[in-house]
């Protein structure tokens, strides 16, 4: 049996899940009859405080149908360098969108003001538009760090300052509100579009959802047709959102006391380097001092316990539905059995 | 109780799918580990003689990934005007693909030969370059007609001839393997590119499979995560595609046959015209002689009978699991009533 | 000595011409500082009656920047299926705008205003979007026949009605001024872009203009830009597209006149087919009885008479300021010699 | 009468050039018959050390092709955050080939081969294809500095390892050269493509010529239609070219000596910061000790001096054929008198 912590998106369905797909009312929803994508669609929006909201069937397709409906074709997009947007999305912006990336450093999991400021086009000719700006909350490779409140208030206030669209990617906004303890809808009041993941920590199997203005929503669902994301009776997948979104959703903070028992954990043992204040929510990043991450992940992966690496000596770890606090103790129990003895 | 016969989509999940979807082993399929979604792939790929397949959220991104997969920016693309992916795929293939689409008379449900050789360019620095010719088997706008193994022959012979790449747009191909009782892999040979559709007649909830060679698979998979269509335990929806081949695919001959009974009922009401030779698969299509295809579709949903306009005066009606011959008979009830008299 | 009857674009310039060049006063225009680009953008607005123009290198680009700033990706576009830009421009709609064509019958020189309506799409989500409609007057390969008034209003009436975008490509725009008698603000006013050439019949070496709106030609310099159409001190060419409005363009008539003289003796040939009725610019077009066209354009070759192909029995010769009267009798000398027997 | 620094491109044509255009013999270049175009190409070729070059109608194009050419959609670049392509081109690589930018730290003129390594992506679906690196030599925004034969050497030995192609933005190429004392073949050898300026240090009006194998010149030429740089009679401005070569050329270490002198000069004054290890070339770059760059120009243009700006408190000159080594010397009264006192 793994101990798999390579991510949150394999979470397999639970049980009750299974049986509110088995059940499902379902209709053809490109032709927009499907009740349970529209009830989802609907309990989104008003989770995240938008008038309308779009069932896509991954968080790829809800990032790039908002770069899609927020830029033309010659602009730029300002976000972060470690962002999942410039760095897990196969280059989609250019090819999808025709829009230039504008990478900013946001190693602490935001760039600066300053930074936004600074990398601003003047409009000449010669230069690209500078129209949108990504964050991405929690975010990921900064280790699942929570963006501050304040942060995106000085943020959203400079680029909207500056006349530019904003889109949050919230693929895990839910543990940000978890750990802030605010509403998501407080996490996304700022922004044109947010998109949010299902498939993530909420345990359900596939699915995202845009959430936004109306007009912005009609303008994304075309676009979705046009990506090849329209489905026909995929209420069986809506009624696995709705599913985790009123039962599973209130569990999330257990994911982060796993985290935080991992990465104290960690934190014991000289092998590694970690940085407990950067586990806020369900990941856990930690460096490796001697030797590579790729050496101690097949070392791990010998005992059954599965991480993924970040970077030459980074080691991600996600905690999730589908691992259980005597899971990460027995995982820890193999770290240190494995490189206890190192830190001598 | 509507009686929709506005298309093969609108057909909803059967029991027994239902609950292979409920029982569905599941994995994380951007990872490959979904093992249903494997079988899925590697079982259409057998029933159409390719070397591996892939499973896509819709028909429509089957069709465009096989066009990306198969053309650089700047080709042109052979196809039928009247084909799906001129008509119904939101203008993507010049988004997407960057290429240009050059459409031929199809009315028939192909395209000639001759029209083909004229249409090709000569590869002068500013012309488009000629590249890809797709064919729609059967033919949803001619009326569910299938393409002949001859013209087949004849069509792709020609292409290969002039270097042209080859893709079908098989969504409704298990009709025409029904209708030629021919297996599906016949008529897939020739191609380079096959999708099928899972959610059309074989009453699936969500899904269709492109299927090619191992290298142009490879490539589609990249391109589909790029287009957002990577989805994660997507095995739910794999295992209604399984279910629907092994159990709904033997019953096609069905749909045939109340195809043929609607149209032979239509046939006998002078207010409408009808080429029975056209009806050969699920899709009835026919003409209204007196008034408008709306005016003519108003008065039947006021009845419950729902069917789709293809032209200022043409209906089309399809055939599929979920109306009965019953339902049939009932339409056809309702139409000689309404119509009947306009005869006189 | 050839006779090069194969385009108006091989004309050279001129000795006053070159002299205007030797001249010209020149800036960066990258920066809007050439004075002569300016006076030539000026002129050729005041021309067409609209309130801004743009100096691109060449027709293409001309049309193609009117189509980035009239549409966006995923939109359509009606145009002949014989019209320069669905022929002749590289595929470039589809990468550069990503728009798709649809183009419909044209070979009288223009398409039907009913053919116009009936290609409209409805909104619907899996559809492209009718969004501008291209006339090219006068038109090439329909053999330089000029888009009769009634025509360009009827076309643009019915467009404008369902909110279209209109473009002209007027590359030969002077000539249709020329055969209607009329200014070419007329034929213009119409459209919200108009694209014109001075390096065919007007003889300049290099230069297209576009003119359209204030606002709209901004959008186009930007793009100019962005397609590497920016150059620097190119007054030197804009001196010589002024010389050719001022100097060449009020000697056009003189082209139709030999071209009127050309057809007239090919139409005493048996051998040939020609409808003088079409012939009404500097364009002649004409097919072959027997053989083909290759073939008689290699015999035509080897006696110094140049022409091209417009397909496998067509021909057309075009006449401009570098083939004299003279040239033309040599020209029917050598058909009749060659072709004047096979009549017999 | 201005003293014009603020860059190359203003360098209107000498008399020889302006009569070498006036006497060239011309023919259509779209049909390859220009003979002025064809020389100028093969010259370049030839300085260059490749097989073809291909003549345009700016440095974006040339740049533009290049990529086209060496990549895909849905592949990466690899170049300096403050290279020309990154900043200065418009977004076009976005548009024109869907590639993505990944811009790595440049600041002093190029990038490490760590960076290079570390910035590459692993193959999986979920990224980005890094397929492409850029260097420009020299480098413009670090202050027209020469990347160094040892640089050129480690970074394309490294991009090589990863079976990465390589393209050098070589707009001041010759500059690089005249600076090393090395012929430019030398510093164009290990990249697959080439672009170099004729409008800029060597005084020709418009053009750049990109070079490469015959294979990929082939590719450009039909991509160089397709975006509408393909020109008829363009051999006036293919003369001008070759004028600029043979007699323009030798005299660009004339440029550097004002670059330097004016360099030494502002080093003088306390007011300014400048680094004059950097000066290698014709470009002088320098910051403002105290207020804005903005406010620095504007009091030198009030006196007739144009410099740009390079940021808030950095500024840019740029020397060239039209400014004398006495403009220079007037230059620098005029900063001594109005920024002399300020150091006091």
């Amino acid at each position: 049996m793994w101990i798999d912590l390579r991510s949150d998106t394999v979470t397999r369905p639970s049980p009750g899940m299974r049986r509110a797909m088995y059940e499902a009312e379902v209709g053809d929803d490109v032709f927009g009859e499907d009740p349970t994508v529209r009830r989802l669609e609907e309990r989104v929006a008003e989770l995240l405080g938008k008038e309308a909201a779009l069932f896509v069937p991954s968080g790829v397709m809800g990032n790039q149908l908002a770069i899609k409906v927020l830029t033309r074709p010659g602009d730029e997009v300002l976000l972060g360098r470690e962002s999942h947007i410039f760095n897990y999305e196969s280059g989609a912006p250019a090819l999808i969108s025709g829009v230039q990336l504008h990478p900013l450093d946001d190693a602490v999991g935001w760039f600066s003001s300053e930074a936004l400021t600074q990398a601003l086009r003047h409009g000449h000719d010669w230069e690209p538009r500078s129209r949108l700006v990504c964050l991405e909350n929690t975010h990921n490779r900064a280790g699942g760090v929570v963006v501050p409140l304040s942060v995106i208030d000085t943020l959203t206030t400079a680029a909207r300052r500056h006349g530019l669209a904003l889109h949050l990617d919230g693929a895990r906004l839910w543990h940000a509100s978890v750990a802030l303890d605010v509403p998501e809808r407080q996490l996304a009041t700022p922004f044109d579009t947010v998109s949010v993941c299902l498939s993530k920590g909420l345990g359900a199997p596939v699915g995202s959802v845009l959430a936004a203005s109306a007009d912005l929503i009609a303008e994304a669902r075309r676009f979705r047709k046009l990506l090849g994301g329209g489905m026909r009776q995929v209420g069986i997948l809506a009624a696995a959102g709705l599913y985790a979104l009123e039962h599973h959703r209130p569990l999330l903070a257990e994911d982060h006391a796993k985290a935080r028992r991992l990465a104290e954990g960690i934190a014991e043992l000289p092998a590694f380097e970690i940085d407990l204040t950067r586990v806020q929510t369900n990941i856990v990043r930690f460096d490796v001092r001697q030797g590579t991450a790729e050496g101690v992940l097949a070392q791990l992966r010998a005992e059954g316990v599965l991480m993924v690496p970040f970077g030459p000596h980074t080691i991600r770890a996600v905690t999730h539905r589908d691992v259980s606090m005597q899971d990460i103790d027995r995982a820890l129990s193999v770290l240190h059995r494995l490189f206890g003895r190192k830190a001598v």
